[in-house]
């Protein structure tokens, strides 16, 4: 069977327009952390992978919190003393705030005001709220409509309901050699925000489509979670499981234009950290890395105190550092299929570095091997340059001693990984070194 | 009762003229590392703070050393060949040589020369030089008048005396609720220098009647000695206190215009160390941090090796930096009542850390706990800004696992330290946390 | 006796002559990894110190490898179709591949061209090759020269002989106060290339006649040998000497203009590294300072895994990085007896700090010795400047708590080596410090 590191990441250069397509597909669904919404986002990832879809009921204790009521919504608007209807939840799904509850009310124009919600600096643009935790409702507008608001009395109608129901999550599980684990998770949350995250949805639904096929070291496991309570819930019910994870990423944030970015386990130095930090240093392109913070998406949980997981966020522009983020201008034109292109392709290049990470000794540590007898070796002795071929393999027998592992080599040495492994194969194939179990 | 967090900088900041007064009042006395003058000198500090005033017998062994004979002036001079007084101890204490012994003599120009100091690039200040362990006897002067100085015969008057006696120095103990102690020194025997060190009895008598009153977590001990020999003499004569010294800083140089300086420890990452650069850092001003060197004040004696005391030196301009030091141009106008108030407010700064610092085990540490049901939380998401308060608690609760300090937690998120502690105390309050003894 | 630390390095400024001799005298020999040119070398060596020559039959196996064949020239040349001698190995010894079998042949020019090497980038250059391992024959001659060959036939003479016989190598042992030793290597394998190696030759010949009549505390082994298969060679010989080896450094490319280059050991931080580092760093010159890597000279052997020896490389532009290297343009001309004098005084300036670097205990360690009284301070105080030796002696009471060396005092001082060790020598004198053995 063919294994991660013998796929070319070219071969996922095409799976830009299924990406998109499937973000297109998503976007008009009115999504929450529950509700029929989620329900059906997760039905259409399912045409893609075999997801195992979760029910939590209402009520459940996780922890520090409980599973929320379930939300949904037939309509919401609000009709103007015109008689018009000026907000009108079908036209976006931005306009309701989250987790508002029903109500029928005829209100003034200022009573209005205190629940609307709109972006000032950016006139044209619906911001994204919720109020998952406090009972209230509310509309998001832009400010151009904020400002056209005339008095007078004004007909406010959300027909939703907010009862106990259940949580949803799709989960899809790869068994590897082993059953050390990587974890990859996304938030599925919000409605109609294209970045932030249908573009995580597409891209770990690519990368699990293609792990699929492969004989893989480790076992993967992929999370389509609600942010924040998904990963609480997940973690609530899955601790037998959580010891082992041995390296995870939060995907979010992977359709937009900027550079990339890691941002770090709060562990700091995990293999995952390094195997990350690796990738973007060979990528050729500015990249950024950051250290961990307790602020984000669901690494707060997995990096909470007690998991305190290597879990790191490997993303395009950080969110909140884009001015559209979290506003209706996170829509179809604000991500492209070469990004989405490029950030799956990366994390591809991550996973095929911890495939590949192994610590190895070399059997014949007195001295070098002769490699020219094994022809390893070039057999004219006297240049100046060394193939970067044999200076791996060089660097490999030098720092395999049984501690150093073959990413430890290449970043001491200032060679690609896939080089040193190359290496590692070619110097295994001679019986020059034996793996470190 | 009060306690030292709660007390606002700025209380301080009326402190600056009643720094100057004290300045004022001991600028004048002749203060040498024995004799008179210093006991008059701690007498007025005992007007502020209620001193014990300790005396140790000339003679008395303290580990290398021997408490040297008491030296007294009644009065110093030089008649030139005029006729008149050139050179008058009741001038200004520089001009003797201190421990200068007694003599009444006739030189000629050249025999005088060999005992006069004075300082060609500054031809209009008077040094200051001593001789407190090898006995000679000289003046200084400005190299003015010694470039005046005529052929002739010179008569020369040192009525002083040079004999057993006694070492002085005064000490002040506050207990707080542990016997871990905090402590801080000054050297007091310098006449008429301002900045050294009339500025450091100013500032520590200041802050030693500030903590007074407050309830405080380390008992504090402030020592006003003679320099190098009074804090050997008080670690000979101490040795089973030292154990307890678990922080603290040397007071000098801390009235002049200078930027303020913090040289660390001889252990370079004592919390004394990590509490003052934190200071100094969000002190929205230029600093400068230095290792530590064996060369100084009593931080020389404390950071010994058989001692290894978490002590630093927190000064404006170091010793030795600037030309007025150590010459009479270190006068009352070298030094301002801003500089000292606000020497005062960073020592106050650095004990707030100090006694605020703790380490905290987070009592939910799966997940993160709801902040939102305790009042800790904003109720609508989806906001770009998240509130440093709200960032403080998160970090708090991420790194309380019972390793990291709220120093470590400030450090690592670039917070303020004072908004940390702020986060655990909202936290405790709320039974999040639980404190490490 | 007298000791290392008391020779001045300008001792050895006038050593430039003598070396440039020896390598005057070497330069015409054919020299390879094993045959009679290395034994000539050898004995014009042995006329400065007593080496003792080691002779290593072919065919014994060493780790890995296998001591080769031992080859010899008598003459080697081509006949051009004119008739004419268009190449001879008598006019220079790179015109011949090294380990070039025995062949008489008329070829095409064709035929022959897939046996001649030459330099497009440096028409007027005869470069160096080698093939040891592998059997072939071959010419080196310049790229004006292989562009005025003409269509026709070529009788190519190649007298030489490959067959059994043995490896040469020198060693030199100076027995030291302890069995530890510092091994110095260099390589004497290349025929007519100066800088690299004769400089090596030249310098530690002059190092070890220097050495010879001095007490030193280690021993020190000076190892003339053919690279890499030499190294291979003595190692696999010598198994039970290799634990006695605490410091070493691998000698070439120690006569061109260019700046010092120190090569760390495989550990980085080894004792010689940090006293290498130390030298170059007040040497007061620009210097480099790169990290290990797996491809050079016989530090490549010495810090393989099995062994990873404390051995560094100190030369001045490092191999293959100018382009002289491995070709006729390394002749006489390219080194300068500066060069190779500077070279000798750095090192024997490190031998003189690996000789004094020793660890001490201070034996009064709480608060300051009094040094005035020892007649080490001076007596008049008050003055900004410290004398660097009251400094160094401050410093070295510090620090002396049985941990630090005087290498790590004089790094985290800034004080040259020497004069900390001068002031470890006067404190010792006053019964202050204690060696720990």
């Amino acid at each position: 069977m063919t294994r991660l590191s013998q796929i070319e990441p070219t071969s996922l250069k095409d799976s830009g327009t299924n990406m998109c397509r499937l973000i297109t597909d998503l976007y008009p669904i009115c999504r929450s952390i529950t509700g029929a919404g989620y329900r059906q986002t997760m039905q259409r990832i399912k045409e893609i992978i075999p997801l195992t879809i979760c029910e939590v009921p209402s009520g459940t204790e996780i922890f520090d919190w409980v599973v929320p009521k379930e939300w949904n919504v037939r309509e919401a608007y609000v009709i103007g003393p015109s008689g018009r209807k000026i907000i009108d939840f079908r036209r976006h799904n931005l306009h309701l705030l989250q987790y508002s509850h029903a109500v029928r009310l005829k209100v003034t124009l200022s009573e209005l005001k205190e629940h609307l919600y709109s972006l000032p600096e950016h006139p044209d643009w619906i911001p994204y709220r919720t109020s998952y935790y406090k009972e209230n409702w509310g509309f998001c507008l832009s400010q151009k409509q904020m400002d056209s608001l005339e008095e007078g009395e004004y007909e406010v109608v959300i027909d939703a309901s907010l009862k106990d129901g259940s949580l949803t999550y799709g989960e899809y599980f790869i068994q590897g050699e082993t059953d050390e684990e990587v974890l990859l998770s996304c938030h599925c949350c919000h409605p109609s925000l294209c970045n932030d995250n249908l573009s995580g949805i597409a891209v770990i639904s690519a990368l699990a489509k293609a792990l699929t096929p492969l004989t893989l070291r480790y076992s993967y496991r992929f999370l389509f979670i609600p942010g924040m309570i998904g990963s609480i819930t997940w973690l609530a019910r899955n601790e037998s499981i959580v010891a082992r994870i041995k390296h995870g990423l939060v995907v979010s944030g992977v359709g937009d234009l900027g550079q990339l970015h890691y941002k770090r386990s709060r562990r700091g130095d995990a293999e995952i950290d390094r195997a990350a930090e690796h990738v973007l240093k060979y990528s050729g392109r500015p990249y950024q890395i950051r250290d961990f913070s307790p602020y984000g998406y669901d690494e707060r949980q997995y990096c909470s105190p007690g998991f305190n997981l290597a879990v790191g966020a490997l993303t395009r522009t950080p969110h909140g550092q884009y001015p559209q983020y979290h506003t209706s201008a996170d829509d179809l034109s604000f991500i492209s299929p070469q990004s989405l292109t490029d950030s799956l392709m990366t994390y591809a290049a991550v996973l095929r570095v911890l495939e590949g990470n192994r610590r190895y000794r070399n059997l014949n540590p007195k001295c070098e091997a002769r490699l020219g007898k094994r022809g390893l070796y070039r057999t004219v002795g006297g240049q100046i340059d060394q193939p970067l071929r044999e200076l791996a393999m060089l660097w490999v027998l030098n720092l395999s001693d049984g501690v150093h592992t073959l990413l430890d080599i290449a970043d001491r040495a200032g060679i690609p990984f896939d080089l040193v492994r190359e290496a590692a194969d070619a110097l295994s194939a001679c019986d020059l070194l034996e793996e470190i179990p």
